[in-house]
């Protein structure tokens, strides 16, 4: 595996072995005071975020750091970024500065898909990890998701994973419908018609509007972050019709089934998306997903720059 | 110690070991080319600051890398931030990463308790460290204080420390007072009225107007930065006014004692809360401060993190 | 050698001596995976722009990390900086926090240099290295430039090499012309009298706006930075004019002699300055620039940390 781009691209075998890798990160690592491995190191890790993150470039920074990796941030602005061409001349620099991996968000759907094909069409080059890119892929955190799942519930085959709120904007979902339904899982979206994507009659999900007619069944109900800056106007529901409508309230918690689970990427808008007090329940994975996604984060750098056979730690 | 949130949470020995902790370091890190001890290895720390400071962070993150942790800096502009449940997920998200400690500056008195209470309620959970919290303390600063002038005078009991300037919005006064008074310092506040805070009466510390009176028997004499974007209006002085009354001129140093020191917790205004070459001036102990501040901070560090039953180096 | 503030300091076997080693390091480091010397280990480095750079601050800390030093970045918004006493104090600052080493890029020329006065007045003290200061100097771009020809041509001495756009505010052709001339290479100005610097009749340079006639048996082409932002007014040429004289068109390209080459410090405007094919010709060394960059990088901080006498590796 040279590059991570797209769940799209992975088969069932390279999903789970991503996921193994990562619990046998976590495994190593569990309970440790003294959280560093050899595994990468004096290799170079640069992080290009043209949207921030805190989440997702601290957990990248910090996966890269516990294997002993030099880890360089470039943060841009989006403003010096509004063609194609720079985020390439960008990327091509710090290939030649000696990048052996380039992490990547930006508001560009496809843009890490580029950047991969410019900077390495041979195979030659810096692997590419898309750590977001427009409302297209979100791979790592769809990974750490498929990891929370199958801790809590175990394997995912048949499994109802019910997906709320924003899929229209959402790159998470995309990520987690590829993932999930590889994986053998049942995948409903609910959301209004305005906030679903063009096309999604083409995947392989049911959709709806009744939240409560799913949740009483599901094993697994994620949460998507409202894009809450793109909700104005007369398409998408006001907040408080979102809350009422697509919002997991304490009502809503309590139907759910016994051993059933709850996940956001975060960040989480409570008394919106989520319940305040629901959002800090043991049934809520939250804080699992983020930790988890240390160890995912890990697999795939490890998978990626050291080659699968060679023992991680 | 299990943070570090306030000087009013320690007791008189609690602040001498850090301040004894502070001294080891230095000794054994003095002269040396190679500033690296092993201390810390594999220990992740966290910055996460929602107010600029290049000193303070930089200070941290220098003391860190000394002992070999991973240092990972979060800067959160405050418009992210309207909300304290924001700085709640934001810490939580932090610790489920796998901080060992959360090094806080927040605009809001009381930020990095309350982390503190909603991170580590039952001891589980990261060490905080209050690096300035709006206008109530910045413990750290107040050590690298005490630390200095012990460095330079001998103990603190009976020096009298006159702290000049805009004390109402100063959380170095603050910690300073805190500190001072536990280690039997007297302490004297030179302000307007208009840049006291209220409730001072109940502190242990007398207040006057009159700079030139105190100026002259006093051993420690601690300018406070002003914070200029707060002092317009009617009741606050002019800068030429300000400068007139609470300005360290090179009359007012010359009617300083012989062995008196001056101190500043920087970033200074020369001109204006200090003359341009008094600031220089060999009674001046401001970069003594800032080197002090990078062993205190590996101090606190240390203790918080490694124990203290356990040398440091 | 204690500082690197200007190429105008250097002579010539000094400057050879840092090329000599960079190609040492080049040579180290080339196919190794594991890109780690124990070189710096336990010395600080601080970066210290006051305007932003992704590829420079991003080599400096790759050139520092690959040998182990601790880096740690400092940027400053300008707006913060209204005063020459700011730098002052913040370089004093971090030469009291421990740094060995500070880097330092500022929109005032002259900046590098009065730093060093004030921080390392008897050669104690933190070394400098001038990364850019206002229309200055920029010396280690110019360093990586000479490394750069010398590895594709061979040396410098009688080599023709035209450098052609804006020579007004560009703080890489006065390094340049420095260095070239030091090394005996002959060097022509390509711009309108516009965008000519003042003084530049003493300059050991030929300066023309006939790039036509100048790039047949042109050694190198040097192509500048558009420092877009100043180009309006009566003064300075539109853009489609900018790109008809001064552009290195295809026709242009095709004209040059074989075994020349084209530079560009980058980043480069495509399509102006530059034709997109041509920015991706063989015969372009943009890329081999910047990798060079970073052993340059390395080369100037283990000659002015680890002294001449110690292998670099």
């Amino acid at each position: 595996m040279k590059h991570l781009l797209s769940i799209s691209d992975l088969d069932k075998e390279e999903i789970i072995a991503l996921m193994d890798e990562a619990d046998r990160f976590r495994e190593a690592l569990e309970g440790r005071e003294i959280k560093k491995l050899p595994t990468l190191r004096g290799r170079t890790i640069f992080t290009m975020f043209y949207e921030n993150s805190t989440r997702t470039r601290a957990s990248f920074e910090t996966a890269g750091k516990w294997m002993s990796a030099d880890v360089i941030n470039i943060s841009a602005s989006s403003s010096s970024v509004s063609k194609g061409e720079s985020l390439k001349d960008t990327g091509a620099t710090l290939a030649a500065i000696g990048a052996d991996a380039i992490i990547v968000r930006h508001p560009a759907s496809g843009a890490a898909q580029q950047l991969a094909g410019w900077l390495a069409p041979g195979g030659i080059g810096p692997s590419i990890i898309n750590a977001g890119d427009g409302s297209h892929q979100h791979p790592t955190q769809a990974l750490l998701d498929a990891v929370t799942i199958r801790q809590r519930l175990g394997e995912l085959e048949g499994r109802k994973v019910v997906i709320v709120g924003d899929c229209l904007h959402s790159r998470v979902v995309r990520s987690n419908v590829d993932l999930l339904s590889a994986l053998g899982a049942e995948v409903v979206l609910v959301a209004p018609p305005t906030l679903l994507p063009a096309g999604v009659d083409t995947w392989p999900v049911r959709t709806t509007m009744n939240f409560d007619a799913e949740i009483k069944d599901a094993d697994v109900v994620m949460m998507l972050r409202v894009q809450a800056e793109r909700m104005h106007g007369g398409f998408f529901p006001s907040h408080r019709e979102y809350a009422n409508y697509f919002g997991l309230s304490q009502a809503r918690s309590a139907a759910m089934k016994k051993g059933a689970i709850v996940m956001h990427p975060g960040p989480m808008l409570r008394g919106m998306e989520i319940n305040y007090a629901v959002a800090d329940a043991p049934h809520t994975a939250m804080l699992q997903q983020v930790s988890n996604g240390v160890h995912l984060r890990m697999a795939v750098l490890f998978t990626l720059l050291a080659g699968s056979d060679q023992p991680g730690f």
